[in-house]
């Protein structure tokens, strides 16, 4: 029995446009004899709806285009399709009003709705916010095989593998206890570093302990701050992989199941990027285009300072919108150094993109001039730096309003973490590209980027080294005022992060971080920068999600708070 | 027996300041021969914690802070403390790891503990999102009298006041099974209009259906976005109401159970704010009163327009803050009409704040020339109007930056939902005073303001028109083009006003807006506004809610959807 993976890409709440992806992908299906095929967990109106699930006219209308879509679809080939569902006893047994389901659209009908058991809510997860968790296992029975019906979470609570449980119930062992012969899944993941890999990992486990074949079928795509890699999967009832569907790409991938063998035959593979940072490129440059083409933007505008990070910016957005789509704007002050421009020309000659230049010494004169009296007998301090930030904030907006820009803002993570960036300033944009990378893997992704010749998304023939060198070995500075460099604010960089890595992935306290070997007067002063930036986090623009805590979604922290009073060391 | 309601205002993870708070109460409580004190929700930590409950470190510091509590407290009096305890299975059995939990700490210790068991997740709560669920009925036995607890949401369930459950269980139900004496509720229930008297009624139902007294402690003060209003009360065996604890600001209420007559004696009751004004008026001069203090900020700057909404956010810090410590800035241009200024002076006098005025006229021209290369042969239009409202957003924050100011916002709910607002502009600030009150709203507050003389928070003495009449009366325009009103791109604001809530608050469709009597291109044209504001708003500063759906931590929207294309009616 052939089966399909239709690794899709939804527009949020494009109910109509999602509905017919759906059915591209069944004709394509069906052409190539296929007896059922899978889509992602809410295929039909995308993960994550979030709060259009509040309004009772987009749960009536998804019902509307399932029932609709039903019909459409071709015979001979039955589909899951994600959808919720009603969750009609809410009002006299309590709980939320829908289900995270799964629909079995077959012969013009729905034939079978599955519901979501466990519901993620932590981290971006809000799914008790909305949803109901379905209470028994989920299976159905096509040409004589049982099959399994799992969605996303339902897969991610075997507590051998994880050394503990996170639910009550683990539905792959109820499937084992039923005695299905294929298990498949359902997912909308979320990309972090590694993720790929390791749900293989996680899956493997489980097969191997219930000894049941696993079909893996993922959403992919940028929605607003998460991504979506794909990369689908199947494993054998051995645990080996079979099938994987590309990363960061929309794909129809096949997977046959031996009726006789009751065990899924090897298929193609797609090979995995060969390093992290190989993945986080792809994974960057489809965050970019997918929020680009999903807000309706065709454009970009990036100020380019002729540093490490707005060069990087400048690269995936070239990669993402192709180079006659990318505007770099320069907008060199007093304090900006000579290297500062020609750096940044000489990254736009590598990339073929178009620069324009408006300095800005006069405007900082007029804000000067404007403030001479209010400001007088005072001292050049932050806010005079502010000032210059936010004037290169309300040219880049200026230009994005005046021409229909997208503007990406180009801070990375380990600024936005302590507060090295002006709110309103360099922090302006529709898109943060680059706030979840930590500076030292800005650096490492340059470094790789240099190494590729013909990348892919830059066209054919890119300059060997697509970063000039300078850019990447020169000191970081925010040149807002003479001679200054980020190492006169912030301890350096690989300290700075691996600081930050302890206390924000790893919910480390000051003590813990002092005892892996840090001086106790940074770890304070980190700390308490981090919690003062927390107002500035709070405004900043969405950040394409790379990591397992990043400052977006699934941040949710108090501004006005005391906590780090408790949380420092004194001395 | 004599019971204290401890109505607190505590600093989000200011432990040590917490406990100390409590333990202040327990000492007067004392003084009083008080038997029990009740404390709100979380009362340890500050509610809502957020992600600091992530921090292991945290819960750790909550119970060594919860132990030296009850060790420093006096003897002879029995203690209720909001506090988060471990589950200790949740690695065996799955569920998260904390419960939101009371201590009733008695003797130097904790004697016993209760654990919530409804837990909100839905507009601005998480609960799911860190606690498990309590499963057993709460009571503890003081003196011969059973008292049932219940913390917050566990009354919020009465299925006959509401027509339906939320929930599977009734906690109050339970109580009413077991049979105990008396109910407690120890909550942290955020503000909205109307809310004090819709808990009374609520509770006065749940009182005469199960025939238990019931005192309900709340939490007060402003914790970023929510407003904790306090309004603490008591409900005798009759619902009737036997005490009612100030609004708005901490208290120390005291009510006696007779313990003959197993029903609680009247005491004293706090009258409620006569008119809904009045009630937003004190939950808006709490909210910024308390954000400042939260974040250490003594003082205060705004943008003064001449418009309603820059008068009355003024207006509001002044109760907040003090005359001597709000900051009116005038910035203006060209376009600015001669009432513009001559108003915001007007009404700055009235406050007796200070003013200063910087024009922006030559930094307007300073843009213009910086991008006349660009902008050659285009027309005058948002980006050169958005330029000016930037050019302001960047002197404000300069002002606040250099002398330590919060810059307070000015925009209304109104102008939020339709983007009609310039981001990285007048949307700049630490704190949007007015973000969730509707325009409609900003003028009933400012003729509420007119007719009050001598109000407490300003002071004696107040003119009797604090607002300017003009200020009121005249079209509001954002003054960024010649001869520009609101009226110009927006419908009539008791039109538009109507469509939002029934859009935002009532979930309609388009369709139903259009029933209720709305033009439907009107009706449209509001629905693409709303939606393609997205992105302004998920960078807008933390709003003070004041209604039941604001667009701060309870609204969670995609930016990139399509959604709209449906929710929309084809002409």
């Amino acid at each position: 029995m052939k089966i399909a993976i239709a690794q899709l890409n939804p527009i949020i709440g494009d109910l109509l446009g999602n509905a017919q992806k759906i059915l591209e992908a069944a004709q394509k299906a069906t052409a190539k004899n296929t007896r059922l095929l899978l889509t992602p967990e809410l295929s039909l109106c995308g993960y994550p709806p979030r709060d259009l699930l509040l309004n009772p006219s987009f749960v009536e209308a998804m019902g509307t285009t399932l029932q609709k879509l039903a019909s459409d679809l071709p015979q001979n080939i039955a589909v899951l399709v994600g959808t919720v569902e009603k969750h009609l006893e809410a009002h006299n047994d309590g709980g939320k009003n829908l289900y995270n389901s799964m629909a079995l659209l077959e012969n013009g009908k729905v034939q079978q709705i599955f519901h979501k058991r466990l519901l993620p809510t932590y981290d971006v997860f809000d799914e008790r916010r909305y949803f109901e968790p379905g209470l028994g296992a989920n299976y159905f029975t096509l040409d004589g095989i049982d099959i399994g019906v799992t969605i996303c979470e339902d897969l991610w609570n075997d507590e051998e593998f994880w050394g503990k449980r996170s639910y009550a119930v683990n539905p792959i062992a109820d499937l084992a206890i039923i005695g299905v012969d294929l298990i498949i899944n359902l997912s909308a993941s979320p990309y972090s570093v590694g993720k790929s890999q390791f749900r293989e990992r996680m899956l493997h486990h489980s097969v191997v302990r219930f000894q049941q074949p696993i079909i893996y079928t993922n959403q992919v795509g940028g929605n607003d701050d998460l991504i979506f890699d794909g990369n689908s999967f199947a494993l054998n009832r051995k645990g080996e992989l079979v099938c994987r569907a590309c990363g960061f790409d929309v794909d129809l991938a096949f997977v046959d199941f031996d009726v006789e063998k009751r065990d899924l035959q090897p298929s193609s593979i797609t090979p995995l990027p060969e390093t992290e940072d190989a993945e986080i490129w792809q994974a960057l440059v489809l965050g970019v285009r997918n929020y680009a083409q999903k807000c309706r933007f065709s454009k970009a505008v990036i100020g380019l300072s002729g540093g490490v990070d707005s060069a990087l910016v400048a690269t995936i957005a070239t990669a993402a919108l192709g180079k006659d789509n990318v505007l770099g704007l320069l907008m060199p002050s007093p304090y900006s150094s000579d290297h500062s421009i020609s750096d940044a020309i000489a990254l736009s000659q590598n990339l073929g993109i178009q620069t324009q230049t408006i300095p800005i010494g006069e405007l900082m004169k007029s804000f000067d001039n404007a403030l001479a009296g209010m400001f007088a007998g005072t001292e050049f301090g932050l806010a005079e730096e502010n000032i210059q930030s936010r004037i290169r904030g309300n040219l880049l907006m200026a230009v994005a309003n005046k021409f229909g820009y997208l503007l990406l803002s180009t801070g990375n993570k380990s600024e936005m973490a302590v507060g090295y960036c002006t709110l309103y300033g360099d922090m302006n944009g529709g898109l943060a590209v680059i706030a979840d990378v930590p500076k030292t893997r800005v650096y490492s992704l340059c470094n790789w980027l240099n190494n590729q010749i013909n990348l892919k998304e830059l066209g054919k023939n890119n300059p060997k080294s697509i970063i000039p060198q300078n850019i990447i070995t020169k000191a970081p500075s925010a040149e807002l005022k003479p001679g200054q460099v980020d190492g006169d604010s912030l301890p350096p960089y690989d300290i700075l992060d691996d600081i930050l890595q302890r206390l924000i992935h790893n919910h480390q306290s000051a003590a813990q971080v002092v005892a892996a070997g840090h001086d106790v007067t940074v770890v304070n002063r980190v700390i308490q920068l981090v919690t003062r930036a927390e107002f500035k986090r709070r405004q900043a623009p969405p950040g394409l999600k790379i990591t397992d805590r990043a400052f977006g979604t699934g941040w949710r922290m108090p501004i006005a708070s005391n906590w780090l009073a408790h949380n420092t060391i004194p001395l």
